[in-house]
């Protein structure tokens, strides 16, 4: 409802998971532990699988992270994409090793005959490589042609791309990154009109937890309501899992994917009689393990809140120490408001066990 | 750059503070103290104007909490609206008590008698009625005829209207709300095809703090792209000074209102070199007193930090035990990293007190 047909991509494939034309918008993060410690990496890569991180980046600084992927590789389950800047021998390695995808700008490796060997590679083993143009860090030349405009932007991943395509290479993704909003938008929309690439989606330098999940929640929006994003990464100064579930969220919000529960929680008035903050905080943090989709209603007002929240699968309304829990809008249970949580949890674990046998 | 024009609405005013036609999007939030409580009502409505809050609606659950508004008034200095639902009776008290505005569906107070006693001290007072069609409590009729869909909305508060324009009475804001984003914005579009009053929006029920910060953001950014809203409230199950926290950060990531600074910081990665989850989170709370708008740049790197946030009026950038301050990307001083802090603090301060001299 409302939004615009999504931009028609080519598909192409890392390790087997599609990214863009008809394939679900995917949600990727990046690793912030040293490429190189090997046990630190593969933790963090696992706990980013529970959360439901579908694509992995880990950085490549030097050949001794590079020579890690392998390792890396070998005892994690979502396809891996070496970033590397500047070295097409860091890249070489990094195919070598067995990654599913490249972030490489190509025209940033040296030469031609640089391009030519990574492209070489990748072709054979059927590798995408991901042009990731940041509006921090434009070539010169641009920017004094023009300024610091999404024009810029788009121009240098036109850049980027000719050189791969110079050797027949289309396996290509691109992201055009600033920490602006609106040149943000502008950019992906002029792209769109020159490419059919998928486009990897995001907010760069959106800052801290709280304040880049509302600024990547407003960018990120802003483009996937436009038709424009096949997959995406939520940057915030924030350990990887929160980008994770910030990325969720904001697919879900916009109807665009389902994972976990969606919880409807009233705002709080001078009218609510129950600790309704403390009581919704604690419904999400006992069903987070959820990863069915389900609508959690936490409502603060017996009279209205089953009747308000019909359209939730479950719900718990409190006042007056007094509680209910409800399902669909129907009371299943009248029960002491401290015992609210517990039965709510109950409920929802039965009805998941149901889907499960 | 690239949003739709702003939708031409009427211009109304609420204690002599400006809504709709060219005024800047306002910002607003709810009490949740007991009204009655006139004490801690008050001091809440103070804190929330220290962050920025530009109106504030109270709950008027009771003729108790209605004869506290005139006391509440007297301590305030932003605009007070009363929230009432169903009496005409409370809504009579709150404009004799000098409220600002009255939220009321006069639908729902029960008969055009009422409506007409209603509207003749609104209009004697210049007062504005915000009717606020909310998803949850739709008219069964409407929801029979046309389901819970975005035109059941648009077709409640067009009756709504109709009563008060019966009235000769047009000083009418309009919200429409609902838990679901594209309803919402579907919902607001079919409305601005039919009349020209402000629009106050929001999400509503969006849920605990980081959830319903990102919910609001995506649906709130979506309509101001489409130029539709004149005010705004996020409704969070969170302490209402968040709402408001909220609310500027979404109108500042679109570039539609400034206030305090903004924070670009590095999202980290394998290649960070300094703690910097920590320091942006430190450098958020130590400039969170400052309200001049002010780009801060918190970067990872000393080697591309300064060059890649030259955008931004200060900012560190930290790595290896060495860090620079640095502003407009030229580096002021170099120091061990545990003085970045307080030398950036130092160093805004310095500007800011060169600013009100």
């Amino acid at each position: 409802m409302g939004f615009k047909e999504r931009r028609k991509s080519q598909e192409i494939e890392l390790g087997g998971f599609k990214i863009g034309a008809q394939a679900p918008i995917s949600v990727q993060s990046m690793t912030n532990t040293d490429t190189r410690d090997v046990a630190a990496t593969v933790a963090q890569v696992q706990r980013l699988e529970k959360v439901g991180c579908e694509i992995v980046r880990v950085a490549v600084p030097d050949e001794t992270a590079a020579l890690s992927l392998a390792a890396i590789k070998s005892k994690i389950s979502i396809p891996l994409i070496a970033d590397i800047h500047f070295s097409h021998r860091l890249a070489l390695i990094a195919v070598e090793q067995g990654v599913d995808g490249l972030r490489l700008n190509p025209g940033n490796i040296g030469s031609a005959v640089r391009v030519r060997e990574v492209v070489a590679v990748c072709k054979e083993r059927a590798i995408p490589i991901r042009i990731g143009v940041n509006g921090g860090s434009l070539d010169k030349e641009l920017v004094a042609k023009y300024g610091y405009t999404p024009k810029a932007l788009v121009e240098s991943a036109l850049e980027h791309v000719r050189l791969l395509e110079d050797e027949n290479f289309t396996l290509i993704k691109i992201s055009l990154k600033s920490s602006d909003v609106p040149a943000t938008l502008e950019a992906y929309r002029q792209l769109a009109a020159k490419v059919d690439y998928p486009f990897h989606i995001g907010i760069t330098e959106a800052g801290t937890k709280l304040r880049g999940a509302i600024k990547s929640a407003a960018g990120i929006s802003l483009l996937l309501a436009e038709g424009l994003g096949d997959t995406m990464r939520v940057s915030l100064t924030a350990p990887p899992e929160d980008e994770i579930f910030v990325a969720f969220e904001i697919l879900k919000s916009l109807g665009l994917r389902q994972r976990g529960i969606e919880l409807i929680s009233c705002p709080t008035c001078g009218r609510t009689e129950v600790q309704l903050i403390e009581l919704a905080a604690n419904v999400e943090k006992a069903l987070a393990h959820i990863q069915e989709p389900l609508k959690i209603a936490v409502m603060g007002c017996v009279v209205n809140g089953p009747g308000e929240a019909k359209h939730a699968d479950f719900g718990i309304a409190g006042g007056k120490g007094v509680g209910l829990v409800f399902r669909k809008g129907e009371v299943l249970k009248k029960l002491p408001e401290s015992e609210l949580l517990n039965a709510l949890v109950a409920e929802v674990e039965n009805y998941i066990a149901t889907l499960t046998n």
